[in-house]
């Protein structure tokens, strides 16, 4: 058997998210239909990503891996796929994993962009699926002076959905906001990982300072109180993307996995 | 009476084009009949374009005019009609038109962009309404090379739907591909006005260009035949956008509705 690499956009609006769920139309389970269609497979083979995205969320750069017979044409496969995977889900690369590679274990970060618009002036039909309408002013300043609380290792319990037995522990990288070209608010923001809501939760704690409802410093006592706040909205999912997906060079991937996985636990 | 400038953006996927057909979703259809409801107009008003899109055709920067009642109180009218626009058509801007405005014959031109993904890995699904798929890849400096040729005042026979007894000579004032950000080949085109499917034949005519299946002289002597030729394909209607138009300075709107009425003839 050999691994595959397969790196994937959707538009998540009309899937039930990334995981697979009986009757429901997932990604997870578009992709591993068409594997095993094109591949003539009994079974559809078990894809495992990199961002396991919601219901209405996006991605522009997720990534899976996924063990298939050796003998494989590589770019007769991509063909293939492309032919049988429907229009809001295309295949941007496949190629062949290297040794120690693990879509969600090997990865070092995620990152995700959140994008809002609030004028009406600048409301663009074209981009509706993807940017969410707010209807007062945000102030990008007061937005990033509050984001910088959230950068670094924290317990994020305060705006996650909890798992059992999870850590809520996770290192935000990066966390900035800019004005976008078409004069939208954009959020980027880059982590080790996600837990379940968490960057839609920071978005939602984060416009309320934008628009002047909550004070610069309140996104940094929500967090304090490591408690989910009632007052914390989670923000729609259609103005998240998953954009890229960063790996260690090839020779510490293995190395990588062990270190999630020990600090993480099993999936 | 009163005119007012609006300015408008719509997804032309569900529209059938700009101008109102009698049982067919248009956006002049859409917008009249928003303005007699929040006007609480017995008539729909007729309201004027500067470019009249087909269907299926975007547009980012639609410039209309319409007369109203004199008394309006135009944050008002905002509101109410972005209450009431369709998900697919925004209202960006509504004002009172300068003296001698005149959407469609004080224009002194239309820029559109049209966009064609040439790579499968870098095929998006969140753009799949407003970029068209290409096989082969596209040189862009070959498309320029031989757009060069249309750029100027020709008569566009060749590449226009014909209209009884109008003028089918337009002023290309300048056209140019690049490769856009997401790596899409885009080219962007002014002219005067363009007449029916010119900005479609255009880039059909040049697409071959870049795929290598015509050579780079082959648009001028399509241009030259002033003959419509059945080997230009009218590209698909959704990847192109009206971007924005142009208007001369206020005092010189008035001169400028006489100018193009003179040459272009009744509407």
């Amino acid at each position: 058997m050999t691994r595959l690499r397969l790196d994937l956009a959707y538009d998540g609006t009309d899937f039930a998210g990334w995981a697979r769920q009986p009757g429901l139309r997932t990604v997870q389970g578009c992709v591993e239909d068409a594997l095993a269609q094109v591949l003539r497979l009994a079974q559809s083979p078990t894809i495992v990503c990199a961002g396991r995205t919601d219901a209405g969320v996006h991605a522009r750069g997720q990534v899976a891996h996924v063990e298939v017979d050796a003998a494989i044409d590589l770019s007769a496969l991509a063909r293939s796929l492309r032919g049988v995977l429907p229009d809001d889900l295309s295949l941007l690369d496949v190629s062949i994993a290297p040794e120690g590679f693990d879509a969600r274990f090997s990865a070092l970060s995620r990152h995700y962009r959140y994008r809002v618009c609030d004028d009406p002036g600048s409301w663009d039909p074209l981009l509706r699926r993807e940017v969410v309408a707010h209807p007062r002013p945000l102030d990008i300043e007061a937005m990033n002076a509050a984001g910088a609380a959230l950068i670094g290792e924290h317990d994020f319990a305060a705006l996650c959905k909890p798992r059992e037995g999870a850590s809520t522990v996770r290192r935000v990288l990066d966390l900035s906001w800019t004005r976008g070209s078409a004069g939208h608010a954009e959020m980027t923001v880059g982590a080790d990982a996600f837990c379940h809501s968490l960057v839609r939760s920071i978005v939602g704690v984060l416009v309320p300072v934008g628009d002047g409802r909550q004070s610069t410093v309140w996104p940094a006592e929500v967090l304090a109180s490591r408690a989910r706040d009632p007052r914390v909205t989670v923000m729609p999912p259609h103005g998240l993307v998953l954009e890229h997906v960063r790996y260690p060079e090839d020779a510490d991937l293995a190395a990588r996995q062990e270190v999630t996985r020990a600090f993480r636990g099993p999936a």
